[in-house]
């Protein structure tokens, strides 16, 4: 197909499509004459893709590269390609050496343990979890750290569940894409989820209506 | 305290801070010379917020912005400020009338009356639900909406414990800052150990140590 056909398809605008070729995020067309491509479903796909990382994942440009890359890189184990999904947040440079963070990283080391979890505390996702109990102690909130079970067995069965979903419905060569679709857009269903939820539960609380 | 001692304090630079000042997010500190200000816990407290939206929960400065003005703003209803604090997802301008929109649109006004939830189909947070759902079906990932109640069981046990919290640990006039703290950093939070719970599902499912 032509690119109008392309994006009327996928919804994308045509100088949208032409930037991500350029920037490497989409093949280039196969050249059909001087000045024209055809694309193909490869193509297709490929921009929805890019589309759902952006607009519902709210991923940059670049970090799109990095997860497309990451996505055919068969060396590159499936826990890297889940880094580069997940979304950015603390870099490495907020490290911290403040009491709140020490205290949060041994609070972390000592759920993984307590639960069980065939995890390392050197996992991206450990750090992460940490530097969040970090912030909430630092405002006052170092009491929410009794919640962490209850959130753990809310993000086990989702994580149970999502692997059940790769495990069941995709081929060996999709499981790598299946899981930072996964990771992307199942972290936004379960945010919308939880809001949506906050706000049931609120009316039950106060008994408000909404 | 002087700038200096605030900057110790919190981790945050003085540049930072003085930017933070000139962008409204900080009030100015009490000049207590002609090119000197005092600072007390509030701008403390404030600059903790401020670093744990920015760090923790990846939001611009304009962001942050929006969202401590909702918070200080009393008419604003809470669910208008759930709205800022969440990340901010697909915008009004991919509203899609697609197929596939229509359907996820229809999946999550069933979802919600099935569930029985006293929210509204029109909370924001239900057309970013429908947004990611439709980016799956365009993937070819339309079964993951089999894994809908699974998610709707576990966000709804976090916002159930979330409430709690905010209903035993928060005076009145914390609810709304302690709101968005959960909002944003409690996100953070389920979104790692989701991840680290997907490592120990994966373990347990393919058998492979990690």
């Amino acid at each position: 197909m032509r690119i109008g056909e392309l994006s009327q398809k996928t919804g994308v605008p045509v100088p949208t499509i032409k930037y991500y070729v350029r920037e490497g995020l989409l093949p280039s067309g196969e050249l059909t004459s001087r000045n024209q491509a055809s694309y193909g479903e490869a193509h297709e796909r490929r921009l929805q893709l890019i589309r759902a990382l952006a607009d519902v994942g709210g991923m940059k440009v670049a970090e799109i590269a990095e997860v497309l890359a990451a996505v055919e890189d068969p060396e590159r184990p499936l826990h890297k390609v889940l880094g580069s999904a997940a979304r950015p947040m603390s870099g490495p440079d907020s490290e911290n050496d403040d009491a709140e963070s020490a205290a949060a990283r041994a609070a972390v080391t000592d759920l993984i343990s307590r639960r069980g979890w065939r995890t390392h505390a050197s996992n991206p996702a450990a750090a992460d979890l940490s530097e969040a109990l970090a912030a909430m102690a630092r405002l006052g909130h170092g009491a929410f750290a009794d919640l962490l079970d209850t959130y753990a067995d809310a993000a086990e069965q989702v994580a149970r569940a999502d692997l059940e979903y790769v495990d069941r419905h995709l081929a060996i060569e999709e499981k790598v894409e299946g899981v930072v679709i996964g990771t992307v857009l199942g972290e936004a269903v379960f945010s919308s989820l939880r809001r949506l939820a906050h706000v049931d539960a609120s009316a039950r609380l106060y008994g408000a209506g909404e």
